[in-house]
């Protein structure tokens, strides 16, 4: 890894940013094909945030905060920082202070593969974190990173620019190049989800709805009475 | 595992159902001599949810939710539906559009082994979730598996008809037959804690109301002074 | 193991022990060096509580509660009782009585490498408590353990009357001889955070404040404007 | 759980479990349709072993192998012993002295969810355990539990006397009433896989011998260079 | 995801992958600057394996490898097969017949996110595996996925063509572009070490052979004879 | 943590400790009252070694092995090395280098939390390891620890002087003041052990070589033929 801070780097649109942020991570998540979840181990701190920003990366070693400090400086407002270590690491590499210093930018949140820690604190701002962990414990500033080089965060590449949407279903990331593409996608499935949502309330089965008895009988599923199968099973 | 839908599974009595769920996952386990519980790792998706029913059971292939829809026709009030797939899968199997359909069909609430979606709009909806994870990772409609049949979760079989009680503690399940006598079980321990809840605010010691100390001496534990036991320690 | 209750342990003094529960687990971890965190696996099953006390320690076998039942009769007001078995246990040691017994005794929590259950009720009382695991599985009273000898909890030795101190972030130890110096470190420590939060509010960066710029440079860490550096990458 | 030992259980016919187990464990988890499988996380102690019995069960308390000591008199040539705990349990409730013993009564192995000790002994005496942990932590023997009842091990109901198929891939458990049936699926398996051996040495290609390019086509795979999906590609 | 077959990338050169293998995955992620390692959870099936290769890439979904045969097709003598899910999947995509054609086109073994089984026969095939799991469970061949696109393989980003080193420590991954630089650092780095060897072994410390004891007393550690430091130590 | 070498601890007299590692760590575990096991998580890198020797401890910085340095120069004919981090790491603190020179100083093996590489060469110099994972991924020596300070490792605290056993079955410490006992704990044990494995090879079972069958019935352990109890069973 070169230690280097990388400077100015595009970002996607941000109005497109925040249209994707409103239909949530689940939604997205589904319009970019299955694709850009970060997983079930990055989990909110919070309860009910649900946000999205353009991602600034910071690469850190493990139990050293450094480069997150550098990341601060290339910061903008509608940023989200999202923070990875060369070795996995749960300690606290971020808290309330550094909190306090990116919401004086205009930064969204934060996406961490590590711990943090002054979650109460955290909450009571009302700057909403996604991580790997809460941890107490605190770190050095000491060693070589880099910041805005693409990170691998929950098996997926974040690079700065990149879109985050983060809400209680966890974090998702959409490539620079797809907000639009993935945006109208999105709008198209959160209307038939509407739709459905109206049917499903008035009592429609998704059986009928989406066509799936058809399925069910090509795959060969047979519907047998309770007495009968308890009958033939062992 | 043969692909069939189950239909008509006679199911332990509501009203039995209904005052398990009203003491509680912990008294219900205890009835029961300290058996059907699903584990630490089937958790609450919310905060403060307690409920019970009669499982309707739904096992999916991985990645795959097909049988979840087929899974709602046989849904009944006072149902619980209860999910398991053939692989480990922690994708969100389940989200806010399923559980309106089960709402509409007055099912009380979901446990599964996979993951679950759309969590803040769960919580909204009031509908309540135990499950294994949070994921915003959907799933396709493809894939055969079986509805009503015997299932797994956290150890403990499942069967069409049981009754399932669901709190802050977790989930366990009492097998059809063994209602009435552990609802009977479970009345006789409240009566016996709400006894111990009064005694012990007032400064009782359990030792004392359990008959303890006697337990104490005869396995040899001794009372030293801490200088004492400070001194003969190394 | 010797089958012991040891009676009669000094403690750290309460008052000392108060003041560093108002600091919280990361400033105290970091006044003591940092050090004494019970790491990220003991968890609040509350949300919002911060506390301390001095220590009482129970050891338990697993499946058996025993040896808390003994503690409690040890416990005074301004303690905190802390659990832990010979081998692995996620049941449920503890729930909504013995937190009663506790509160009658004036105890501040509990902090157990176990599981507990009864967290509503735990929550309605505002009995805080940090564990393991939430686990409606419950145990036998049956076998013999100690109380108030030194136990490992999360990799840190806990000795009867330490310092314990736990919130949202998790829980850190203080041995009983450093109370004092850790206090003054924090108070030390929370006075820069003060002045380095309203700096931050401002606009200044942790780069300036820190000197983190001389480390930077020291380390070899260069500045790239994005487009230099997309040209030099693979 | 009712504490209680069956006594003679019906077994699977022991020349067809001998069969089942020529094939393996993979082999017969493909005959049985992709079903009966313990898991990933029940494994060999030893390397290479490759055996199969019928199953006399026991299921322990945590921390004790009473209830072990009560299933040896219900062993017979031809059984593997399978044992569960109530409860998680890591403890090493089985060591070469039990081993002696089983193999004294001509029992062919151990499966078990818990953890095993004395390894190097169990690996020179060629007594082959399958377990969830190794280790060195003794048990007491001082609980009621229950032997030949049916227990879980890996997700996985078994009975007594059901087939137990094992080898360096795990565990497979076969109902007792599908023995012959899975054997002959097996065998008719083990049959196209020669065929496929000797096919793929000689270099034909699986997309070929099982018909998947008609497959890749249909759900619209594209062959594309390597230089125009890099031109695409972000 | 877009469902493609990537055909003819480009390739590490071989020479030069053979003579990264021959200094093995620790030297190389040293001379790499401490970085792309796959981790811990990638695990060797045999021992004592230690070979490379040019990275063909197959991305599945989760129970299927239809694009594990789709990816055979792919491979070239000299290559080694790297294998993703979309989801995390443990089970046994791999096995014996796919490593048999495999070895017919010279490849030189598989790394893979998944499980694999027939381990017993992969062994005395000779065929090496790097995987994150053993499993008996098998896969259908139903759905699209992708090959050689870069997939993500224990938080390391692998591209087809770059170089994959591996041994009993574990897999790193080289960047194609990088091999060349990467071996002769491992060249020079593997000199220092035989230097070193030697030099140990004549019993030299390598607190003097790398200067270490300046850095000890710039950080201030303290040489203290025991009884000293017992007296100060609580 | 304060920054110190301790020099000169006493040790465990070598000729006791030899006859302990004799024993076995699942014996001496035993003959210590189930105590001092260092649990499941420590397991060997190697095959069939068994060995034993006095501590000599090192507490590192996650991702820097610089106090492991200073702790050979430490070690003495008849030690084990072992190594802790103040925070969890997997990385690969110790080699073949370490391991060269500390087999120049007659040390005997070692046991770490952390991850260990260079497993091939360990296993061919034939040093014995126990560590807690096999990584690559190299350290630093940059930051100050401390050596021969009271270190835990596996729940077990370990101080300069204790005797280690270690074997297939992990790895047990022994307090330096009560290695005597221990060792004549083990050998009654032992002999006990022998006149057990003699018997159980003639077929006695332990139900009467332990009187078991009297707890069984104490305990309300009753025998029911199968056919009756599958009748009563649901």
């Amino acid at each position: 890894m070169r230690p280097v801070v990388v400077t100015g780097p595009p970002r996607a649109p941000l109005e497109t940013v925040d249209a994707l942020a409103h239909y949530g991570a689940a939604t997205v998540h589904e319009a970019m094909g299955r694709a850009g979840y970060l997983g079930t181990d990055i989990r909110p701190v919070q309860t009910g945030a649900k946000t999205g920003g353009t991602a600034v990366t910071a690469l850190c070693r493990p139990g050293d905060n450094l480069m997150i400090h550098a990341a601060v400086e290339q910061c903008a407002p509608g940023d989200m920082l999202v923070v990875a270590t060369t070795s996995p690491c749960s300690d606290g590499l971020f808290g309330e202070l550094l909190a306090t210093s990116l919401m004086a930018r205009g930064v969204r949140g934060l996406v961490t593969a590590t711990g943090v820690r002054d979650v109460a604190d955290l909450r009571e701002l009302g700057f909403p974190v996604w991580s790997a962990a809460v941890s107490a414990q605190g770190t050095v500033k000491a060693t070589a990173g880099a910041v805005n080089v693409p990170i691998v965060v929950g098996g997926q590449v974040i690079r700065p620019g990149d879109a985050i949407v983060a809400d209680d279903d966890g974090v998702v990331r959409v490539p620079r190049a797809d907000v639009a593409s993935v945006c109208e996608g999105a709008r198209v499935r959160a209307g038939k989800e509407e739709a459905a949502r109206a049917a499903f309330r008035g009592g429609e089965l998704g059986l009928d709805r989406y066509g799936l008895r058809a399925t069910l009988e090509r795959l060969g599923v047979e519907y047998v009475p309770y007495e009968d199968h308890a009958e033939e099973a062992r």
